[in-house]
């Protein structure tokens, strides 16, 4: 297979992961004998430094014209710690989802069973969890009207959903639901939100397309308590943005570490890959970064096109890397391992 | 000292669990000598059920004139699975909190002792934990304008916030951290909403009256991930009213029961406690429900009015019966202990 792929390394540790991520994919090109050509360009706070925009045009029109985008992770403290910037790196972010039109962020949840120690949780309350989160990705307070006063003394952010943007996602989830146990629980905030009763209701709809699949209901603030009380209840979870953003990185405790999760991104025509880390500046340059997630983010990018031997390959060398305790600091505070030594360990596994 | 009471038990288990947490204040009452006057009055599906509104007039009158509300619970299945509805019990809440400016919802967060091994969370992490949680109220998006054009086919929630919303409780967490260890930590999503980055404006304002508490900031989904990761980092948070709604529930199992935790909302005049759980209807009239929160919450109304000593009596009488082991079925699963035998238990030691 031919695959064209965009490779947006980012802010903070993003580039040192995403190498890793490339490594392990050159080492399965060789082996299987595809061809993945990778083209580098500029996102987040490294392109408002190079270029004043956080998504320059030149970056945004490769992304378009790919297979597959590869990305690292974007932000920096300068930026979080000044409400009053105008431009920010996760403008960037936001705006290569909304234009590739990437509306289902999918993030699968399963902890390692040689790493259930590191988790906070009790290893009975984790021990056999394994599901998967559809955040929708393009819609909601993220992308809708925001208002400051001209005073900066009152703003407002708008949440909006239309029930084709519900019914998108819902099939996907659905789906997913099928080739599963079966379960689809639908996160959201209906006895608040008139938005979350909306998407009761188209998802009520398009489940009736789906009758072999259990439908359930929880508000947001139960589910961020059921996912740590007992998130072997879940199978499929779908929520919108916001809620999914917050559900999915709690949910990354079940693993031990946020550094062993990646997530999928997918639209009509195209599909974005990432760990669900972010830029973790303080660790920048220093070789202590997890790739895994990166490395794990290149295997759904595999699994993506159909190379689904490939990704296993994969997902057998981060196994075998996590057993020997070839890890990073995150997961072995006296680990002697890098960055780099973990990438090493994965590519020459495959 | 004189009291008068509005009692509101509400929904699902929430008369069994404040009958328990009267009990307690009768005995406080005739212990210490003070007169408490309750008046009960009808809020929630079951006031929709007897008068058509979830909040009727009398209710609300009784609220603003006594000089503090218990609160029960409120809720039914027969709303929350329908979209459709155009009255619910979560509206009389709503309403409630908006009319009495309860603008302050306080949740203290610390495990206890003896429950230790209850938590989903292993020992090493919740030991020691102790916060509080400052959620706003009365704005946000549960106040917000709400649409859903005629086809019912797009809806949308507006999340709003004014400087003064803001600060009014931001000085008050600045003040609880004062008195505590002088850490606050505003948790919002500044990176994407604006609501958010008005928040962080005008609390690192507020903060300049603060010089001696340490202002830091995290987004909402790394701290729902911080809150299981290491929850002793914490030691005031200060959020919106959705983010708080989510953080608190989550934070819930660090005790190990969400029927261990209360909450107290204040506003410039009045006053209003209850217990964190929801009427979890299926526990109705079944002498199962957890009464310590209820419990707990007419102890947060004792120290409201300054009855220190007396709350106090109520945190050692339930810290003693945890220890006795005389709890709910959530607690200790084989126990032979009902609702009605704990509150026995708590007002007998009183
Ligand atoms: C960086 C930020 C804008 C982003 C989000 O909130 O979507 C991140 O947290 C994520 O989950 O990908
Ligand atoms: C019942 C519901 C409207 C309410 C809320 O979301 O505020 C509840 O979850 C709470 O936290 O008190």
């Amino acid at each position: 297979m031919n695959l064209k792929i965009a490779v947006l390394p980012g802010d903070g540790i993003g580039p040192e992961v995403i190498s890793q991520a490339k490594k392990a994919l050159y080492a399965i090109g060789e082996v299987y004998n595809h061809e993945f050509v990778f083209e580098e360009a500029l996102m987040g706070a490294i392109a408002i430094d190079k270029t004043g925009s956080p998504l320059p045009e030149q970056t945004l029109n490769l992304c378009l014209n790919t297979d597959a985008v590869l990305f690292g992770a974007i932000g920096d403290p300068k930026y979080d710690n000044n409400p009053n910037a105008k431009v920010r790196p996760e403008q960037g972010l936001l705006k290569l989802r909304k234009e590739l039109g990437l509306f289902a962020n999918i993030r699968p949840i399963k902890p390692y069973k040689s790493l259930v120690e590191a988790s906070p949780l009790k290893r009975e309350i984790i021990e056999g969890a394994d599901f998967t989160i559809f955040r929708e990705l393009t819609g909601g307070a993220y992308f809708g009207a925001k208002t400051l006063n001209e005073e900066g003394t009152h703003a407002s952010d708008l949440c909006e959903y239309s029930e084709e943007e519900i019914t998108r996602i819902a099939h996907l989830a659905f789906k997913s639901a099928q080739n599963r146990r079966k379960k689809l629980t639908m996160v959201d905030k209906a006895n608040v939100l008139e938005t979350s009763r909306l998407w009761r209701r188209v998802v009520q709809k398009v489940g009736e397309n789906y009758p072999d699949v259990i439908l359930d209901f929880l508000f947001v603030d139960n589910a961020a308590m059921q996912l740590i009380l007992n998130p072997k209840q879940f199978d499929v979870i779908l929520t919108e943005n916001l809620f999914g953003d917050i559900l999915s990185d709690e949910a990354s405790v079940i693993t031990g570490s946020i550094g062993l999760l990646a997530s999928a991104s997918l639209g009509e025509k195209n599909a974005l890959f990432e760990p669900i880390h972010g830029s973790y500046p303080q660790a920048k340059g220093k070789n202590i970064a997890n790739p895994i997630a990166s490395i794990l983010s290149a295997a759904m990018l595999l699994e993506h096109f159909g190379l689904f031997t490939e990704a296993n390959v994969i997902y057998q060398a981060i196994e075998k890397a996590i057993e020997y305790k070839v890890v990073t600091v995150d997961l072995k505070p006296d680990s002697k391992f890098g960055t780099n030594e973990v990438g090493e360990f994965v590519s020459n596994f495959i």
